[in-house]
């Protein structure tokens, strides 16, 4: 077993969905992403800020969950980074009502040194330097993924190329990759995206799943189709956890184990949007993660017989 | 081997794309769906209309391929259906400029009486009527597949309902699906649909796939991830012409088989995208859909280790 090195948000989400609407719950990516790793009880580590107004009762939960937290830096006199965000009825676009950055804007990270060392490194949504800062203290890692967002590339373009430049993976969604590519077909803007650094590009489209491209090869992950879509809030850090923590799990990080990590990325999401917030993964046993992997077998395996 | 009978627009198309654009050429659901059918070496029929101006040779090329043309109408003083669209940079969505109904405003299918035995039935995308007098002239088929869309929502709802609860198979694309039950959740829709008559339920989501339904099983095909869409005219109609081929061919309706019978119709409708109208599907070889249904295989199979 490999360790894993999580930098991302910790942080408190206040969500409204057509179904109902919270307050200030437990949130941000390295929570969605820790949570999700844990499944595999790897080694892991969350680099991440917080202030002095977040509960230690989260702390000891996600300690409860086998994640070093010696890399979450508590800032006292600060306030922990909050979002807020309304769902429209389609669930897949959504208005950010709030973003108070707080402890975030000046957010240093410091990867602990019993994890320097760490085989896997999971880069969450967050701000290019603070990413590389991470890349640069870290001994030599097998593998470097790397998740962010249309933000970035709009306003931080050129940090994020750098950081894109150094990683092994990058977790991106449809239309950010067509917006940093400028290019439609996803085929040919995963092509363009590994010329840019990457063995392995990971392209996320929600409910129509993941394709995973490497060279020439491409694999697609489907979403489990769903009755209901009850928060999506988190889903895509949740599948770059699962896809992160089965490889540090597993340490190997060929093509075809990896189309097994987006498999399990796909699975854990589709149990990440039945309830508001981190609820649904707290809660989550191994009995239901194999049906529903079974689940995802059923939906998309087939015989062929060539007439 | 079954028979199968095929009913849709026999049209000239005008395409316009970002890559071109094209004269009058042969187009409508029921050739394509005769030419997708085709590849199985069915023994199938064409039911449909067509003008004096209608050239002789795509009457022989039709039947150069294995389709009875007993029941395609020719009124000699009338003109053939005509459609022209255009699409827009995305490929994803068209304007149509023109449609012409022509012959097709008076249709009356006459199903030959050499078919009337036949086992399996395509209702191709056409009046519901129309499609429902088909049915009528059927001795007893063992599965009628239905492919409809919006405008016979917005303009003969009634009509339609009638033909749905009467078919075992309906094809229909994703906002289709969600306007005929008001349901935004393709599960929901597909449960809802098939309370309406269809045991079988076939959602078709473009370049995301299509999703199979039946009971509360689902089986997903994706579709291949293409460089480029060069021409997407005729794409469902070659899907639902695969799909219905390859169950007349097997004689087997499963639902195990027709999980094989979405992935033929796939991989053919992959094809019909790569040139303009039905080019590619006329140059196909047994050779190349073998080759792409490898690449389908590859794309999904995969094998998971329960940890």
């Amino acid at each position: 077993m490999s360790k894993l090195v999580i930098v991302g948000t910790v942080a408190f989400d206040a969500i409204e969905t057509p179904f109902g609407k919270t307050d200030k719950i437990l949130g941000g990516a390295a929570t969605y992403i820790g949570l999700s790793a844990a499944q595999f009880n790897v080694d892991s580590a969350i680099v991440s800020v917080v202030g002095g107004d977040f509960p230690s009762e989260y702390i000891t939960m996600l300690e409860s969950k086998g994640i070093d937290v010696s890399g979450l830096e508590i800032v006292e006199e600060g306030k922990t980074f909050f979002w807020s965000g309304k769902y429209h009825n389609d669930m897949n676009s959504r208005d950010t009502l709030v973003t108070e950055l707080n402890v975030l804007a000046d957010f240093n990270p410091k990867v602990p040194s019993a994890y320097t060392d760490a085989e896997v490194v999971m880069l969450g949504n967050l701000h290019p330097l603070v990413q590389l800062s991470v890349i640069e203290q870290m001994d030599s890692p097998k593998l470097v993924i790397l998740d962010t967002m249309n933000f970035w590339m709009d306003n931080t373009l050129e940090e994020l190329m750098q950081v894109i430049a150094k990683v092994d993976v990058i977790t991106i969604n449809d239309e950010e990759a067509r917006q940093l590519t400028g290019e439609y077909s996803l085929v040919v803007a995963a092509q363009k995206i590994m010329a840019m650094g990457p063995d392995y590009v990971v392209i996320k489209k929600g409910e129509h799943g993941a394709l995973l491209f490497h060279q020439n090869d491409v694999f697609y992950a489907p979403a489990l189709p769903l009755e209901e879509v009850f928060d999506p809030t988190g889903a895509g850090d949740t599948f770059a956890g699962g896809f992160a923590g089965f490889l540090a799990k597993s340490g190997d990080i060929s093509f075809e184990n990896m189309k097994q990590a987006v498999i399990f990325g796909s699975c854990l999401a589709s149990f990440c949007v039945e309830r508001f917030g981190t609820e649904r993964m707290l809660e989550l046993s191994k009995k239901e993660i194999h049906q529903r992997l079974q689940q995802f077998k059923s939906l998309t395996q087939f015989e062929i017989e060539l007439t």
